[in-house]
């Protein structure tokens, strides 16, 4: 009786939605022991923190009753001018800030995007394997998923027409820049493809850009709201480049969604921290985002190139890796012998942690893959583990 | 064929959300002419914006970098300990951290409890009036409401025990102390007598409890909690108190319901305002909350019994109005002939606002009612907008 009591209870969405395993796998992060390849957090060292104390302390002294003080929930209006003159200067976009909505870091855009758009049974495109809290957050709209395969310079073409072909899609959900998990970046000929593609049919795309600052060569790409303003929803982040914990993001799009997004997020909290976004903005006035952020590409380029040597000299030849050109992670597929699992199983004893590639698939996993973070280890840390981690690969090919 | 492919796009939730009048109305608030009784918004000049400066600096130096960082869902574990710690003072309440999920303000609280909870349909008891921006957020999950009738000392014992009779319902939301928008507490009798009820029927309660800290007498009534944790999901909030613009609050349950509404707020933001988490902490352990809220309860006390009179001086006999014991708002009950609409439109032209009380019903507004804030308004301002306002409805009676 008790049971079925609380079976009623409680929305149908509850049961969609996966639990974390990277969850857990982070709790045993804690321990100081531990080298962990497992967690997506940026480098602590690169966060502001005497640049954020002295803002802070100015914006106390300045505007302290209105920082502290209920506010509009579309955001801080110079935050959001100063978005909207980032997006010019780096790709000659016209974004008015009317067109931005601050948001409790990108992951809300996401929760508010579901509510906006998804009806049960909608269909939503993902990325195989995608980044799992989009999954986690789109759940809880209890839709349809489908996938579409990523290849080393992104989305498969083919693939993408097939599944818009097969089903109405309403949404496109994909990370163009630095993939989480799999680091790879979609080409030039693949944005101009998979736009030329998705404008012939009813889908709007949600564009995540959280890793798209972090890019380790000169080339950067334009954004798919470059190609398809109307129908794309960009969202960005701040967790990346100045600090996860602030927790603030934003969407970009066009009137109308930003108008019943914010509709929503009203219904949802109100605002975003006021606080953190003066605190925020005057940071962005006093410094130089850019040079900041050249300081992490620096940092992270080195990193992954340990890593990738690593995974080179360390790891059987039957291993494969995709080869970032940003962001923080790599993503292994092991020979077939092996599940990640049981790599994970046999790492753990050694005090080494990373993500077994299954969380990562709204259906089907490939239980042979595997995500590395580069971001958060320094080299010497990296190249033992990952010399631990080649070895264990080894042995287990060899069982 | 445009208009009928963008109505295919939104999800059916979007057209259930009633939009804010609120939000409109303090558009025109901005302008420093005017005197606005409209908004809920606490008093600025009891920020403590000195001190959260100093403890900002302290959080920084100390712990800049766990701050900045990405943090657990469930929030800050020592703020949780002080929420703990405070329950345990005030209410000889043993309600454990683990039972405590920090949120971004209360209001996220309502959108977690509607998602897990909520299945389109399902039955939600309101108070009649209620908060709007608890019909806004509950109405994204599309539940069917009822209202529960509302007497000077609380909920209609009655009308509760008709509502739970008619059809099942699965949540009850009430505000038992100094209620958005009517400034009524529930009497100690018929909070016994509510637990009573509420607790033979299949029904949990959401107890929102933003004003509890602003009372005006010595006499603090446990919360419906205290009769019934197993069944009450009690919300909290650091924005009356110290600053709504850090976006903290905080949800009590079971521990059941504390682990599905971390689930879907990792799902939803992944966490709240780390930064803020540790600062505000930071100001809770080097200064007396109590010694903070008594500053504010005193001014507040004094408004209060300013709006008071001018309602019983300027006004004429037959308006009606609470006298609420605590928190920020009075409602008022205009003679037959007037609807708050009319006033409101003679009142802007004098450069006054208010909140008419449609706003705040699910069904069948009474458009005699309004609200007024008087935590924000000083003392000579109000006797002399409360004075116009008394002639005009004084005119419009007569008219």
């Amino acid at each position: 009786m008790k049971t079925k009591t609380t079976e009623n209870l409680f929305a149908d969405r509850v049961a969609n939605v996966p639990q974390s395993f990277i969850r857990e796998i982070l709790k045993v992060a804690s321990n100081p022991a531990i080298t962990s390849f497992a967690g997506g957090l940026p480098n602590p060292a690169f966060f502001p923190v005497k640049e954020l104390e002295q803002c802070a302390s100015r914006v106390f002294r300045q505007q302290g009753m209105q920082a502290l003080q209920y506010a509009s929930t579309e955001g801080y209006y110079p935050l959001r001018e100063f978005i909207s003159e980032r997006y010019r200067q780096r790709y000659n976009l016209d974004i008015p800030p009317e067109q931005i909505l601050i948001t409790n870091g990108s992951q809300q855009a996401l929760d508010l995007i579901g509510k906006i758009f998804i009806n049960p049974g909608d269909h939503v495109l993902l990325e195989r394997p995608t980044y799992l809290g989009a999954l986690q957050c789109l759940s809880m709209f209890q839709p349809t998923f489908q996938e579409v395969q990523l290849n080393a310079d992104g989305i498969d073409i083919g693939d993408l027409e097939d599944q818009l072909w097969s089903n109405p899609i309403k949404l496109f959900y994909g990370i163009p820049n630095f993939q989480n998990p799999t680091g790879i970046r979609y080409s030039a000929d693949v944005r101009q493809q998979a736009v030329d593609i998705l404008s012939r049919y009813n889908t709007y795309v949600i564009e995540d850009d959280p890793y798209g600052d972090i890019f380790f060569d000169e080339t950067e790409l334009p954004p798919l709201y470059a190609y398809m303003p109307e129908k794309t929803i960009l969202l960005g982040s701040f967790s990346k480049t100045i600090a996860p914990g602030m927790r603030l993001g934003w969407m970009v799009a066009n009137p109308e969604i930003i108008r019943k997004a914010t509709i929503m997020k009203q219904a949802s909290d109100l605002h975003s921290g006021n606080l953190t976004q003066y605190i925020l903005h005057e940071f962005l006035t006093m410094y130089s985002l850019d040079a900041h952020i050249k300081k992490i590409q620096d940092t992270y380029r080195f990193q992954r190139d340990t890593m990738i040597s690593c995974l080179k000299q360390y790891f059987p030849a039957t291993v494969e890796y995709t080869h970032p050109q940003g962001g923080m992670f790599t993503w292994v597929t092991l020979p077939e012998e092996i599940t990640a699992r049981e790599l994970l199983a046999k790492a753990i004893e050694q005090n080494i942690i990373f993500v077994p590639g299954d969380s990562f698939y709204a259906r089907n996993p490939d239980t042979q893959t595997l995500r590395l973070n580069y971001s958060n280890v320094d080299e010497a840390t990296m190249r033992k583990a990952m010399n631990t981690l080649g070895g264990m690969v080894a042995g287990l090919v060899e069982a």
